[in-house]
């Protein structure tokens, strides 16, 4: 084994990315330096963030530039260690990108626990989307009993389990997805009390009759007519934790007018709503505390994950424009090498 | 004495209220009822969230319907008293509404203490204008030695004060308002670091360079172009309370498109802002702390307020509308009787 492959973006996409976006190389297998440690990668996490990343517009941290290599956390195998904290056979998660393999510094890798559960989950419901779901719903949102708390995205790699977190807390869960297939497991699976289609004409009617008492808690993953449909019903002090808005990442330009903004505000006004960004990489230091809580809930049987894995690396592009279209179910997972 | 005066909601306004909005009676004398005490007002509060109570939109509490007496907070002094509480002379405060005489139960009435500073300031800085303005900077924002505030309607009842504790609070503080005798205000005698005219056309260049660290802090109490000047500014982690948004208060349809909402919510996203809607009256059990602290820096000259008194309750409807237009300079107050 001489030789790994990786994918790179080769133009920045006008609106929704095509195969043309993206190409994949032969490249030389990477060669670990000092401290380094070389990884064949086992599984590559597809996330709704890396559309922001490939978008002229700035955004949170440096975007990835044509000819560089697509960003993504990584399952892997190591092969070679020159760290003295990791030794080949171990199972690690780290930044690789869209490659085959990777070599990284030993403290940007964290060990994963085969024990505990499948090691897939270190990239979705004990990962990165895990923890962004538990701290949006337990650090920004704070649940409390008997309130409703909406999620759209629901059977996605955040939302469902931040609505199953929500559930635990004694809430009321309103789903909304896209399609009967996904509402039926988020309700019948992840035990939510009623899940939307997304696409339903009559979405905003179907919301309100879902949520009598209002909506106290709405994490936003999705913006578009979903946000458009919870707004009016959120209730006095609502939180809204503001995460993502998936709806708008393929948008070159703004929805046509009038402009809503100074009725949003109006509304944060009038009902003294709280809305907090919030990217996970802030809130690295309650990763042992979510890894202990949400790894225990996993444990008992009480959380549920769902993943939707494709098979090589060479599908990662198709796979990755399916999630901005909703076509993934579960959390999205690129199965790389043997 | 068998007479009183009372400005009522004649009809509700299209955009900019008008004399026609407003009507003047003369109406008997009120009799306080049992555990109820009259007063002849002394002053009554004109302030900008009165414009959302003749709205036909839905607000944060019942509107005014046309025939209804206008709301406000008034000083009165008691003339004659069914609770035990009071005896004819006192100095009070209370919703009295634009009214020459009101009668209202005692528990709806607080006494003032005419030897701390002049009674006046019960609607001003010691007053609603001052709580919001507490709570809005030290409760909500929460700033820290150094952090960068920004005043929109910098020399106005709330925001002057606002700004100047934040100046306490050890921050640099950049003011807008309107025209160069209001900057001037607010930078010799308030103490704003700096004071911008908010009709410059190049208000969002003037105040980049104004906030060389970017801005921290914003009280939104106006919206509009202010608004639009400072988003781009907000640093990462930076507190938006949503306190008002007088731009915006006499429009009666929303502003052409594009819609900047999800541009909004980016934002919000990328800068991990925190924006959160208040209304004073949800933190009045903050008062007592509110005046002890406030009172104190009154008390020592670390706080400086204007009032812009107008005479006669007569005068009331053109003072607000000059108000809604930005002519007030300072605390507007409508002196009643003689």
């Amino acid at each position: 084994m001489t030789s790994a492959s990786e994918i790179r973006l080769k133009q920045r996409p006008e609106g929704l990315p095509t195969a043309a976006t993206f190409e994949l190389l032969t490249v030389p297998l990477p060669e670990p330096g000092d401290g380094e440690v070389l990884c064949r990668t086992r599984f590559l996490s597809l996330d709704p963030y890396m559309r922001g990343r490939i978008s002229a517009a700035k955004g949170y941290t440096r975007g990835i530039e044509p000819g560089e290599v697509m960003v993504g956390e990584c399952i892997g195998e190591v092969l070679e260690s020159r760290h003295p904290a990791f030794q080949p056979g171990q199972i690690v998660v780290g930044g690789g990108g869209w490659r085959s393999h990777f070599a990284l510094p030993g403290r940007a890798l964290r060990k994963v626990d085969e024990r505990r559960a499948p090691i897939s989950t270190a990239l979705g419901v004990l990962g990165m989307p895990g923890l962004t779901a538990w701290v949006g719903l337990t650090q920004l949102a704070k649940p409390r009993v008997g309130e409703t708390v909406v999620m759209g995205a629901a059977t996605g790699a955040v939302g469902a389990v931040a609505g199953q977190l929500a559930k635990v807390e004694g809430c009321r869960v309103v789903g909304i997805a896209g399609g009967p297939e996904k509402c039926r497991y988020a309700t019948e699976t992840l035990g939510f009390d009623v899940c939307l289609d997304r696409h339903a004409p009559d979405l905003a009617a179907k919301l309100a009759e879902a949520c009598p008492d209002g909506i106290d808690i709405y994490l936003e993953l999705v913006g578009g007519a979903v946000t458009e449909a919870v707004l009016p019903l959120l209730n006095l002090h609502a939180r809204m934790p503001v995460i993502g808005g998936i709806a708008h990442y393929n948008a070159n330009d703004l929805p046509e007018g009038p402009d809503g903004s100074p009725l949003l505000m109006r509304l944060i006004l009038v009902k003294r709503l709280r809305l907090e960004g919030m990217i996970v990489t802030d809130h690295e230091a309650w990763r042992p505390v979510f890894e202990a809580r949400v790894g225990a809930l996993l444990e008992a049987g009480r959380l549920h994950y769902r993943e939707d894995v494709v098979d090589g690396l060479e599908k990662a592009p198709e796979a990755f424009i399916g999630m901005l279209e909703g076509r993934n179910f579960g959390k999205l997972l690129v199965k790389v090498g043997v």
